[in-house]
């Protein structure tokens, strides 16, 4: 078992955005995924973002209020969202005292398209047989 | 942009422990993973898991005693911990009041390795070119 602390995570500002990405971790040949930490202060806004991976999101504390394709949606401690492929966003935190802090997950589609070719969970890989293989053949093309 | 709220995900008794299963979302053609959030009550203990996935999980709220190869681990809200393909863990809430919720990603080591040889972010796939091609037919055989 590895401990990921995030108050002793390193991290850089990018505008008022405090970010702490997991690439310290050597975690490259591990996970489907890229990740990491982010706190928003009070108040503040991040830059606006639009990237190809898909992102998946959890807030760990405070409100987060997310403005992508023209709503912005408030999204509570503890709730996640997913922002598609290419979806610009901007996460504002509007509360006046409590800090937003958010753990972040992010992968290019082809990424998740072979991922689940290849059988994302045991039951898959199991149930898939010859079908599976074949799949996974075809997930690569 | 999709918004989960964990609070009225469906959920499930396993042992003490509830469990909410992103299988609702209908999300397998787009995550590199899968997804649970699951709670665990004070002064309660997970029943012992062991599976071939790789397991990261985010601590929400509460702090999460980790049980797994011999050692307990403490892991305090907003830190995550990693447990390898086949190690056995037990998830405890050693306190007397306070919730433990976490939110938790798994996957096959095989899924990650054929997300990897496909491009993880934007600039594996850009970086990679010919070789980066190469690499996901590897990645595949």
């Amino acid at each position: 078992m590895r401990h990921f602390a995030s108050d002793s995570a390193e991290s850089y500002a990018v505008g008022v955005v405090d970010v702490a990405r997991w690439e310290q971790y050597g975690l490259e040949d591990t996970l489907p995924f890229r990740a990491m930490w982010y706190a928003v202060p009070p108040e503040s806004s991040s830059p606006q973002d639009c990237h190809p991976e898909f992102e998946l999101s959890v807030v760990i504390s405070g409100t987060a209020s997310v403005e992508a394709s023209g709503q912005i949606t408030d999204i509570a401690a503890g709730s996640c969202f997913l922002l598609d492929s290419g979806e610009a966003h901007v996460i504002h935190n509007r509360s006046g005292d409590v800090p937003l802090f958010i753990f972040t997950t992010y992968w290019m589609p082809q990424a998740a398209a072979a991922a689940i070719a290849a059988g994302v969970y045991e039951g898959a890989v199991v149930a898939g047989g010859a079908d599976e293989k074949e799949a996974v053949m075809e997930g690569a093309r």
